[in-house]
């Protein structure tokens, strides 16, 4: 891993491996931001996932880097690692637009715990990135600051709403970029660009000066090449914040101590039942030989099946529409009109729910979570789905603004992942896989609660295993 | 007070008196509860405050109690004392009805975390007690086990949802009730019957194995004779509860300890506007002599003003009647006959409130409450209302069944008390005084979150100043 590195090819390191890079002197933090600017100028054209770069912060922030490093100081885990974040972390007098007209010109008075964090560990933050409007699509479509276009084809979707976190570092942008999850938003885009993409369980990482949408269901976590880097990163980000009392105080284990590949005996459910039903042939057919490369590393896989989906992708739907109804009231009222249409109907959908109904949902959550434990995961360890199933569509056929009769394809994009939101189980997407029309396919692996460790393991055997995440889109 | 006491005013007792007069072997808990028993055979047939009585099994505990002492073996605080509780505190095996049609043969399986407290402290548990239908009435009517009446007049309220417990305290049938207090459910009773009533800050007890009406608002109190009792009650059933998550962590201090009867310099608030608007001249005479009281022992009283009162009154409101629905949606499909009246027409409500508004309400519940603290709690260390604004009123003019004109009346009842279920805060209502005809009147005081040391100690110079909680109906 630490072997020396071309400069040609350094768009190419993992986070991790630019960051071992870095801190064993191979490469300056200096090159890898160059590269990474290189990039973008060459393709963010095409692809617009930018929504602000700070080039001549991030040369400066990654000459201190060097100088620290020649200096002999010490030096954090993620040091001289160029990143770019989804446009709804805040950073203390830095414009964050939440990727709307709204809040376009907003500038926050806090810097979010998770940002505090990366620029504990050394990361160099180059700036914001493209997302659905509000975090509220799957697509990755955006009225205000142009859609995101899937770099393996540009026609495609990026998934969403963590857009431009996807699409970003599947182009070699950057090497790491914080999404945030409340009904797939990490995952899809993940999944569509062919990147690796982290939800951790509810409320494992600080949600203090993020944009929220749905208290109940929002998550914050990383959108990067390799299951190391997801593990590094959150080893980085999660754990207990004052500042988010929400927040979880499980201790965070030693998540690269776990990625041993070693998964022999490791034992995953398949449910076939609503996860699988009516899915694409291509996507099947690579979520299958998915599951005959874990075998390969011994896994043993199972077929099950778990009740209560339907009810548990019902309520997921229902929490998170009426928290952001609540939370957007009252621009709802006084701006209408700046929302994008596709939102402002999902928003006005979300007034008319009784409170008692989202009362049952919230009331059944620990209910249903328990059933789908004792089901799926107390005899097993991991639960595999694919992350979409269907093959990646087009901003078009999913374009609601244009036509209303496209909404059936734009909901179906999150069926599988929105139930992990309502269980708040620690889910990851890996590539897996490319349809028959170039675009990526992606495996979601779930664990029981805060097993993140199990997760990331299973996907780093898969990932030792098989080379999908080191595909790259020829731009 | 532990002087030796004649067996002819054993009923006359403070709950701290007869635990000590056990304690020291004055008084055997036999003669206890054979006191209690006599005062119940004769004069429960007019208050109605006994759902069922434990007679053999009392005097048997009381045997054993009498027997464990004399063995010299370890007592627990309350060994020996006699109580009966609100029928919604689950005991394995035996029948809580909630004061309802419905739930009337319900057998639980579970014993209430706070009952197993009080047996492992050693009081003696009588019975269960009359109460509102599933405690969502503040005046003591109930359509199915007979309207509860107070001691000092059978034709005027007892205060709901409590009425057996705060009626049967007031009429000394025994010597501590557990109530439960969702907007004042402890402290209206205790007001109207003229005993002392505590509900601690949100979440202060478990509620484990007892009957929910609202997850934000529910918490579980003692009724009784003086604030020491309530100190006492409160030290052997606070603290966290692994069978209750949502119960609170902080520690327990010693809340007897805290009773000093020296409150030279404490700052009472008096917020005139909303908790004094309308009130009755005899409330208004009965409030302003207690402050009077209070200034006696060294208080000083300040006049403030705190904003949003009715914001916090309608959201109490609303996020109680949200969560009883919910709670009830089933059985108000499947038995909307089985409720009363004025039940069934106060849930129909609560299926109307849409969920953005609740949401709402929770969202603003922290703001409101630091907003409070800031307005009311910051310079001051109480704030003192009268508990009820009006003088105690008779059950014919409250009464919703017979006529739904009475509505108003009825909902005014918990004016002053709602808001302290929203904001979370520690209160308690002590005796005051007596309105014109011969009805108690109650001074609620509320002090900053955990502060239940700071309000039992205003409660108990209070009532080392003065003797209305002294005072016994004559039956």
């Amino acid at each position: 891993m630490n072997a020396p590195v071309a400069v040609t090819d350094l768009a190419s390191l993992s986070m991790t491996e630019a960051a071992d890079a870095f801190a064993t002197g191979e490469v300056a933090a200096t090159a890898l931001v160059e590269a990474c600017l290189a990039r973008i100028d060459a393709h963010d054209a095409v692809v617009n996932s930018v929504i602000r770069l700070d080039r001549e912060a991030a040369l400066e922030a990654a000459a201190a880097a060097d100088a620290a490093r020649a200096a002999g100081r010490p030096l954090g885990k993620l040091a001289g690692v160029p990143m770019m974040h989804k446009d709804m972390y805040y950073r203390a007098g830095r414009v964050s637009s939440c990727g709307s007209k709204i809040r376009r010109d907003f500038i926050p008075g806090v810097t979010a715990t998770v940002l505090e964090r990366l620029d504990a560990a050394g990361a160099i933050d180059m700036g914001t990135l493209n997302m659905a409007e509000f975090a509220q699509n799957p697509t990755g479509h955006n009225a205000h600051f142009g859609h995101c276009h899937n770099p393996w084809d540009p026609a495609y979707c990026t998934g969403g709403s963590s857009s431009g976190s996807g699409a970003g570092v599947a182009a070699r942008f950057f090497y790491a970029a914080l999404g945030s999850d409340t009904g797939g938003s990490i995952r899809l885009p993940a999944t569509l660009c062919g990147v690796t993409g982290l939800k951790g369980t509810q409320t494992r990482v600080s949600r203090a000066g993020v944009m929220p949408l749905s208290f109940s269901c929002d998550n914050v976590g990383p959108l990067v090449r390799t299951a190391r880097d997801a593990a590094r990163f959150m080893a980085v980000t999660a754990g207990h914040d004052p500042r988010d009392p929400t927040s979880a105080r499980e201790p965070v284990p030693d998540y690269e101590a776990a990625l041993t590949g070693d998964i022999r005996g490791l034992r995953i459910a398949v449910c076939e039942t609503f996860f699988l039903d009516g899915a694409d042939a291509p996507v099947v057919a690579a979520f299958e030989a998915a599951l005959d490369a874990l075998r390969a590393r011994g896994a043993v896989v199972t077929r099950i099946s778990a009740s209560s989906m339907r009810a548990i992708n019902a309520y997921t739907a229902m929490v998170s529409r009426v928290e952001g109804a609540a939370i957007h009231a009252n621009w709802m009222r006084e701006h209408p009109g700046d929302y994008a249409i596709h939102l402002s109907a999902r928003l006005f959908g979300g007034y008319a729910f009784p409170a008692h109904l989202y009362v049952e949902a919230l009331s059944r959550r620990g209910p249903l979570l328990r059933q789908f434990v004792a089901e799926a995961l107390t005899g097993h360890d991991i639960v595999a789905t694919p992350t979409l199933k269907t093959r990646v569509p087009t901003l078009a056929e999913t374009d609601i603004d244009a036509d209303p009769a496209n909404w059936s394809r734009f909901m179906a994009v999150s069926a599988n992942t929105r139930p992990f939101n309502y269980l708040g189980l620690p889910t990851i997407s890996i590539p897996c896989g490319f349809d028959d029309r170039g675009l990526p396919i992606g495996l979601q692996l779930a664990g029981r609660p805060f097993a993140e460790a199990t997760v990331l393991k299973a996907a780093d055997a898969f990932q030792r295993e098989t080379g999908w995440h080191c595909k790259a889109p020829a731009l």
